[in-house]
């Protein structure tokens, strides 16, 4: 049993470092409570530029800020580095791997994975964006698959590896798409002697009508005509059926087709976190069919007042009775409501308020100058919005250094094009170069 | 067989993209030639700043630049990604994994590997520094000790994750020694709950007299007197005996201590790259005891004038009949001195030059504001060794880009203590935490 057990406050457990919890433990500051934050890595990551790290724009780093230097001051917080593997809701205690930890709150905030609706062993040869290994192993084998080109003597062969198939047409597949149309009719257009980079395709390929669904058509139009002027196939209506190593298969409206590639990304859709699932089952809840649990109007679990669930974890619904989107300022507002409640009810006042979603706005940008934006009734497209949601997102990084250092690098990768961290460092990649066969295999 | 072979022109060859084979590219920018660089990896790297990365003062791209970025507006250049596994010289070709390349000049610059002096065993508990890969793991270990004494209740095993022992007096393991000793005394002093990480202990173990042996004496007494006022354990005349996951067996004028640490660092020596002895055997020349190929005054094999062979793989005496040591200098004006020859040759000149390596001096540092430098006759030590070595080693970084970054980066550090790239991202140490033996299983 961990020691902060001893303590005689009120102790506060936050499960997952993300932007729900972050914030949770960050508004806790000055709560007469201890504070023990749980996560599995010892950073937060930002998520939102995770795809910037994947095709070489900004380092790891960059986007990652080390727990406890955030929370080195906050003399209430203490960080464990572990897994959550259960809850013993009988002993108001979370199960780590090699330990317990006592709780008197519990806000869980453990966020999503990636989910290939079944078909897990898509995995293998089409990886998702969700961890820093993910973007760099990535990174790798994008800028690897350019190297295979050059050395490649067949000109289909070529094609093939300078073929890139994302499936799933939301934020992160459109700014992936546009990223890699960046690259290879920008970055690297001086690197080759063999092949013409330009000549990559990059398919982009949505299962709805439309790309960016979540956006007013109009917005939506402007975004799908903005990625088929950067050259990226825009394929929608159209599914994914199969991916194996060295092909994807899609469906479109009944025809099927084979593409030829060695680089699929997963983009299409996620899951919330298994530990969502095992908190309902141990408290007698009930989750949706993506694993969120569902909880009361307050954030608690119906059956356990003093367990919170917020962020993607969590299914909440507006007023119009949709769910809320797996978005960081949704996690944000959840945590400052609960970190509020937590407060009333120490000092007493055990107020009955109910999380109400303000919606602030959304924006994704698509590539250079090229983004759309819904702040309340006006809407944005173009290099305004562009500009926006590049100072939002820099405005929102954790870190004063990092901040400095996103806008130097961008300023730079700006005027020359250049993306200096482009490192094919993943194992699998050097490894590879032991086989004859052209398959990467992903080991990890 | 590679489509260049087609062409007409002389064809130069390079392997490896280190200091050596990065400056004789550069040298034959406007030769008459075509020059093809071989190089496993696809980016440069600064390797006297990988101590940074280990220690999470810098990221693996601000001490990386991309060969593609580097040499993609010398059109002479072209660059293949591969593993050269052998030489074929009655063909005049290099063999490649699954290929093979010809060439009229050979220029084989494919540096060192670590060598645990035939206890490979030890690798497993001691990686060595070389890599990208070996700094990000060995950066990963180092702040998941820290991790693993904040949750460890028995205060006798908090003090074995709380000890780091370096092996090798060398300049890599003093300034390893050095920035762990800065972690642990600064950057991490706010962060932890349980643990003081300032009692940590930093070992460092060199067999010889004394650290830091190619410098004359007094300096090298200034260098361990600034070690000792870091906290540092300093063991000179200490050979190690034995490495294995909990500890590091020690013998020191005949009595054997056995030191518990689950984290070794091996800084203790290289050994020259296995394609030197390659290369040896196909063109019948000797190798030293360290695997360095003996070359000809003009760094040609005696065997074999149209082969050179520089930087860490050769071995070339001076004009006192000792080896050059393996440091970039000796590359650097190795490169220049066999590009200018074959730009000789190829006009008909046959010189037949001699290769003199002109000792610009060198420098080494422990830590913030402590160095030791000799230029010439002349001796420093202290803050303005520090700042010497600091203005030198940013003016040689490659790329621009980098250069400011890591300028800012470091007036940032040096201003917070700060090491904002303290991530564990091994996948090592996650898996781990499914492992409840303390083990770290270095798997990479």
């Amino acid at each position: 049993m961990i020691d902060l057990n001893e303590r005689q406050r009120h102790q506060v457990v936050v499960i997952g470092g993300g932007f729900g919890g972050l914030e949770t433990v960050r508004r806790l500051k000055k709560a007469d409570v201890d504070v023990t934050l749980i996560d599995r890595r010892n950073f937060h990551l930002f998520q939102p530029l995770l795809y910037q790290v994947a095709t070489g724009g900004l380092s790891p780093a960059n986007i990652a800020a080390p727990l406890r230097s955030i929370f080195g001051k906050q003399k209430n917080c203490r960080i464990l580095l572990g897994e959550v593997t259960g809850f013993d809701l009988e002993q108001n205690e979370v199960i780590l791997q090699d330990d317990r930890c006592r709780f008197d709150t519990l806000v869980v905030a453990a966020g999503a994975s990636p989910s290939y609706f079944g078909n897990d062993s898509w995995q293998k040869y089409a990886p998702p964006l969700k961890s820093i290994e993910d973007a760099t192993a990535i990174r790798s084998r994008l800028f690897w698959c350019f190297e295979q080109a050059e050395r490649e003597a067949c000109k289909k062969d070529r094609c093939e590896w300078l073929t890139f198939v994302i499936v799933g047409g939301g934020p992160t597949g459109v700014e992936l798409a546009g990223a890699l149309a960046e690259i290879s009719r920008h970055t690297l257009v001086n690197d080759f002697r063999s092949i013409d980079p330009s000549e990559a395709r990059i398919i982009l390929v949505e299962a709805g009508d439309q790309v960016l669904s979540s956006y007013p058509p109009d917005l939506t139009s402007k975004a799908e005509s903005k990625i088929r002027q950067l050259g990226i196939e825009l394929r929608t209506k159209t599914q994914v059926t199969e991916i194996k190593q060295d092909y994807v298969e899609v469906e479109h409206v009944g025809s099927t087709e084979r593409i030829a590639t060695y680089s699929v990304i997963w983009a299409a859709g996620v899951k919330a976190n298994p530990l969502g699932g095992k908190l309902a089952q141990a408290a007698n809840c009930k989750t949706d069919r993506m694993g969120r649990v569902l909880v009361s109007d307050d954030l608690t679990l119906s059956t356990n007042p003093s367990i919170f669930v917020i962020g993607d974890l969590a299914y909440v619904t507006n007023d119009e009775d949709n769910p809320l989107p797996g978005i960081a300022p949704v996690a944000i507002q959840q945590a400052k409501f609960v970190a509020k409640l937590i407060q009333l009810r120490q000092s007493g006042r055990k107020s009955k308020d109910r999380f109400h979603y303000r919606d602030l706005g959304s924006m994704a940008t698509i590539g250079r100058k090229a983004a759309i934006a819904e702040i309340g009734k006006f809407k944005f497209s173009g290099i305004f919005a562009w500009w926006l949601w590049l100072a939002i997102h820099l405005m929102q990084i954790v870190q004063f250094q990092n901040r400095v250092l996103i806008l130097i690098q961008w300023a730079y990768s700006y005027l020359t094009y250049n993306r200096a961290a482009r490192l094919i460092t993943h194992p699998t990649h050097n490894d590879n170069e032991a086989d004859t066969s052209k398959a990467i295999d992903q080991t990890s």
